[in-house]
């Protein structure tokens, strides 16, 4: 931390407990899913944060937040932030950190350079993007991908959640929408809890990422015949249940299968019709989701499923289809964000582990298409997605440190780093 | 059939064919939930036919519908009928069957007994039993159990559905309740499709029901602990619904462990929680049923479920736990209406096959409090509780003429006939 920012540990605690209250859970969790009114209510508490320190705030069509600090008209922007909706009983620091860091460094930057202690090169803005979770509206990291292109803003207006509310009527009746375009980016950095326990076994305080992981989400159909569970012979059913029953042990086996972790696997959600106590399913769909380090490692663990899966067709009692399947390809972060995280560690008296991220983020999105800097700070045991997520103040404040001078390195630095991506 | 009776064949066509519009599947099931519009629908129309028929109708509290042939007044009644509620895209026949040959079986009689060829001992009433099915109301049978005191209404009408919508508001809304007392019974008589295909393969035409299985229904909840599909350590994983397919397996293990048929289970409904597809699930709730013949039979397939779960337990990752068990008890059922039966088959030239009743019906909960006749017609290869349920219209008018000499023969008879129930 170089010494012209002031410190201000205790008014940051503060406002992350205030920060945690929007959709606070009885045991110290989040259940703030994307586009309800406790979300809503958090994001106009930031943005009047935001206006306080200088931030001139909008909203963009698909929700995405954004504070900017205009020193220079006409300049990209370095983006700073995270997101601020949360999983089901998720935990508080997942995202939620990340945009308060971000507010909390921007609001150091600002003063520095209003002091004339630091002489910016680009502008700066705070970004919360919407529904990186996924948890309310499919698929997740939806804000951030629009931004990027990758994911059509039109299309992603008309999704909706299983009540048939679309993201477009979820924005405006929350306020949470406008038509002022998204800055123009020359960077972004966000700061993560790690989601896992590398840097809580190790002992590191920061992780530089360095990747993420190779994934594949996929949607699953079991089909079966509608029967009755009381009065049907057990020869004559066609239980899609027990078709998604295997398919949930056959998704666990193809990762046990492998050296611990390096692939992961799990269904997280399962839709089962008709659902009635009496009456044998008919159709199942799930969602699986299968992780790997690298492309390789994907592809074969992939290849095991789809095998898996074939046996329980060729079983004959039910029909497993594969309805859809998105990939998000394993890619390096940008080498020289790397670096600059080991020297933003090395300056608090950190010491840096470099690592890969096996969860999504809005910043693997932005990696695709800005220089893009990812770092973690411990999650204790690796809980996450979780009410008993934790991460310690200390490690907190670190992460604060650590993202404010990240980001004064790239609100200070030319083009030649912001052409330096791979 | 005796010969005073006016063959209308037609006219229970062309009725059934209305009776089955409300709330029609574009593939020729119903989709009829308990207490919805469509529901409400068919029942109106029902209560319009009884009315022009020379029957009152009413309501009680828990939402049967009676229609009053009152031809003695201050004599109990005998009472005919089935349900007119469906499960989830369910069949056009189960329930709605039963409750319409009842209408045309009791205008029959009553022109019968206007006309002086029939002379009643009792009264006669046609009953639509509120919510046999149990799909959106939990537990099954409610109207007909409320009815016979085996559970309790005030404590039904708060039972709700997965919107938080209870019985009573369902009821009012849809004009189905009212406050008159329910008729005080002599007898009651049911015929329903048989939901199995004894009947089917033998080629016999009417089923005499001689007893009901024993049956359990079991509330399984595993519980497990929430955490991120994508970085979460396999390691660490506790996942509910890893469990919850284990569960799966082990119950259908328990049926196909007997001899075929001997023991049937399922698992029909289960609900995840948080049901996110980035979250490892925390806890899983599945609703179990399992069936046998007898109480031994059943009592052992019961042992060997807790056993089986009891492992699953063990294994570490999870906890399975029983949160509630119903048993509904093997009995047999009033056996001079076994022979009532089988004389009404003899006298209609239709081969009459003994058997129990592996499903529940009104008809089961009646028999635990009046002499109960339960007869079944034929099923095609005994599908039930799908659209693709279907009985042929001979086999449905058969049913109506064995149902007509049975409520006929009930009707006639003394007090002797009612106390001979076992």
């Amino acid at each position: 931390m170089p010494e012209y920012f002031d410190v201000d540990t205790q008014p940051f605690c503060a406002d992350f407990a205030t920060w945690s209250s929007f959709g606070a859970t009885a045991d110290g969790g989040l259940h703030r899913l994307a586009g309800t009114a406790a979300h809503a209510e958090a994001r106009r508490w930031l943005a009047e944060r935001l206006t306080e320190t200088g931030a001139r705030t909008s909203f963009d069509r698909i929700g995405n937040l954004f504070g900017r600090f205009e020193w220079m008209p006409g300049e990209p922007y370095v983006l700073i932030g995270s997101h601020s909706d949360s999983q089901p009983n998720g935990g508080r620091f997942d995202g939620a950190f990340g945009v308060l860091a971000a507010l909390h460094a921007a609001t150091r930057i600002n003063r520095a350079v209003r002091a004339g202690t630091v002489v910016p090169r680009r502008n700066l803005a705070v970004v919360d993007w919407f529904n990186e979770e996924g948890a309310r509206f499919s698929p997740s990291v939806m804000g951030s991908s629009c931004f990027t292109g990758e994911l059509d803003t039109d299309r992603m207006l008309r999704a909706s959640d299983t009540d048939g509310v679309t993201v477009a009527r979820a924005l405006t009746e929350t306020a949470m929408s406008g038509s002022e375009p998204a800055p123009v980016p020359s960077a972004y950095a966000e700061v993560h809890i790690e989601q896992g326990r590398e840097l809580d076994d190790s002992g590191d305080r920061i992780g530089a990422v360095t990747a993420n992981w190779a994934v594949r989400k996929y949607t699953v159909v079991v089909h079966g015949e509608q029967s009755h569970t009381g009065a049907t012979s057990m020869a004559d059913r066609r239980d899609a249940l027990v078709g998604a029953a295997q398919v949930i042990l056959a998704t666990r086996e193809v990762a046990t299968a492998y050296p611990t972790d390096e692939v992961l696997s799990a269904v997280g959600r399962i839709d089962v019709e008709p659902g009635s106590p009496v009456v044998v399913p008919s159709r199942v769909r799930l969602n699986v989701d299968l992780r790997a380090h690298n492309a390789e490692r994907l592809d074969d663990a992939h290849a095991r499923l789809l095998a898996a899966y074939e046996a329980i067709t060729a079983a004959g009692e039910t029909t497993v289809e594969i309805a859809a399947c998105a990939v998000r390809e394993a890619a390096p972060f940008w080498p020289a964000g790397v670096r600059i995280t080991h020297k933003a560690g090395a300056d608090a008296g950190l010491p840096v582990r470099e690592m890969s991220t096996r969860a999504g983020h809005d910043a693997v999105a932005l990696s695709r298409v800005v220089p893009t800097i990812l770092a973690f700070v411990p999650s204790v045991n690796g809980v996450s997605h979780s009410t008993h997520e934790f991460t310690r103040d200390c490690d907190l404040l670190a992460g604060v440190d650590v993202l404010t001078s990240i980001a004064e390195h790239l609100v200070t630095s030319g083009p030649e780093t912001d052409r330096s991506a791979p």
